[in-house]
């Protein structure tokens, strides 16, 4: 795992900033993370204990999206974290990109719901590998930019170089997920355990 | 951009309190931007792939008030967040402005609903801006107070009557676009943009 | 307002419980006071503009309802934050109160929603003042057992008791109101006003 | 109660993530609490007074799993902020078993959601006593591991070991109850207050 943090370092001033981004970013992640389990769907009438049993069984497809997206979701904020630990300092503009980003990881839970609802529809696969790749995007157009402007430690210049590298797979993944989408969509979402392994070769 | 915070401060006391009326604030905004994704509606029954892509182009309203409202929000935080860093200490009666104006900001997410279902309605145009308005300007008021009653860092004098300045602007923009909404509703979002134009222009 | 906190302590061990322990409760806040916005309903079909505005009109139940829950619940933060500010010291006992308290803070979206739906009713009536009436109950245990217990820095013996007196109020107030809720329900919540005049005697 | 924290101590490094991943878990337990309220229904059509009154009293199943689920997730806070309390280090593996913990506690809505609207329901007993009893089990196994990788602060060992016995309960009682819900499922939920008797006992 690559999201190591860097020797004990000091942001003498704009503490509290850096702080309460932190913060509000974390914030963000795990309200996102918890609101996921509203997608799932509760049956409103049964006629019997079996009849609920049937129910629950027809909608594994909104638990297996809350799984994905749990883990998607918990795997961007393990890597924000770590990213965010090798900081010096923080700018305006990174403030921003980390707000656009932010609001693609807070939409996760739309096409979280619909791949649950219809997990066998292409623009349902198609969708969520969208905003799951672009929000990935921008988590490494971020670090890229925090390294080109000089705002890390020096001492985590190789870690993040080692970051990035690997962080321009789970763009690639699933943006180049999405036309396969289109012919084959129940068994495109495997596909994008390409990732876990990716992760296991690299640990 | 103007939330650059101020040389390194002290506050002697209630050290505990100020960081928890930050605290809350910052997940009070963390929660209010997160839920807004609950606001787009999921299609509940589709008979065909085209029919759910249909249904979801159908509902890009749900999407564009997303936005607007994550960058509304989010703006709104970065301002709070820049203005609360010159601050020296607080006061009961702050703490309780800070209340009424987080209840505004807490709000957003109704009228974001209403926008994104009926965007092309005067009654919802105008109850958006009116609410965002609203906020905007308790947000100058708070600023305003914290100068008058000293609350500020003095080194901070400076910035933070140029942020009251620039503070100025949007409860114009958007208690100004009411009118417009009961002649040209479906226009009226695209002079809120006149924000973005004046960020620029001084940034 | 009596919420001022005592001249600076320590609080030497169990710092980190300590401050999670603030945290959680300050997060519970935040989340139950940003998810009252949920309860307020949005028409789904509309016919008109006109139809619109009729519709949000007719529903003004439940924005009142939002803006009493609010002020409920940012008042008893106020307060609870107040209280903590004094603590020297937090036993498991103290632990399991508050979390008792905090069940009844969450649930206060609940009879909100009840109050904005059937404003006339008797019943979601007295069920607001009632669990609005047992937690402000909880909240007063919790500052007395505090003082009793000795967890209190010692500097605060005297505000602890100003609170202690003070907090009496809003359980008599809102379990007093009860009868009044079966006899004339619409006017029931004006008598929860009395508190904002206490306030203002105190203050 | 066994959760009290160790003597002061240090962890040297890391302080930034630490206290990252300790928040982060905090705000998903404070979410996962406060989003139990969304699952009690609120009537939408009354024909009286008395009718509304009819129909909460109907809906007692909801307050019942809503108290039980507060007692359950407050219960898995208490006990993880004690564990993170006794930590000198945290390393990625943890990161990743906090996650799929966090995973299982976010989940408990559902069931809780499942349970308030079917509470003889067969299904819903043993679904609800599978998801709390793999939380807890999960919670069981991070203890464990923290013990056996040395990340604990020396100081704390004898307290973790009584910890680790005293978490072997709650799985046992949750699992072990699945069988009874399939013969007596209204009365499963009873045999659980063991754990309520159990943790009298060590007190």
């Amino acid at each position: 795992m690559q999201q190591q943090s860097p020797r004990p370092r000091r942001r003498e001033e704009h503490e509290l900033e850096f702080s309460r981004i932190v913060a509000f970013s974390d914030g963000v992640f795990a309200i996102a993370i918890t609101l996921l389990v509203l997608q799932i769907n509760v049956p409103s009438h049964i006629s019997s204990d079996s009849d609920l049993a049937h129910q629950i069984t027809h909608q594994h497809g909104d638990l297996i999206a809350y799984a994905v997206s749990f883990a998607v979701i918990g795997r961007f904020w393990v890597s924000h974290h770590g990213n965010f630990a090798m900081l010096r300092a923080i700018d305006p503009r990174l403030v921003v990109v980390n707000l656009v980003y932010l609001a693609f990881v807070c939409l996760i839970p739309y096409p979280t719901d619909l791949l649950g609802g219809f997990n066998d529809s292409s623009v349902s696969v198609a969708l969520y590998a969208l905003v799951v790749g672009i929000a990935s995007l921008l988590a490494l157009m971020m670090v890229r930019y925090t390294r080109r402007k000089g705002l890390l430690v020096p001492a985590a210049a190789a870690q993040a170089a080692a970051n990035e590298r690997a962080m321009i797979v789970p763009p690639i993944v699933f943006l180049g997920s999405i036309p396969f989408a289109f012919v084959i969509p129940s068994w495109t979402p495997f596909l994008w355990l390409l990732l876990a392994v990716d992760g296991r070769l690299r640990s």
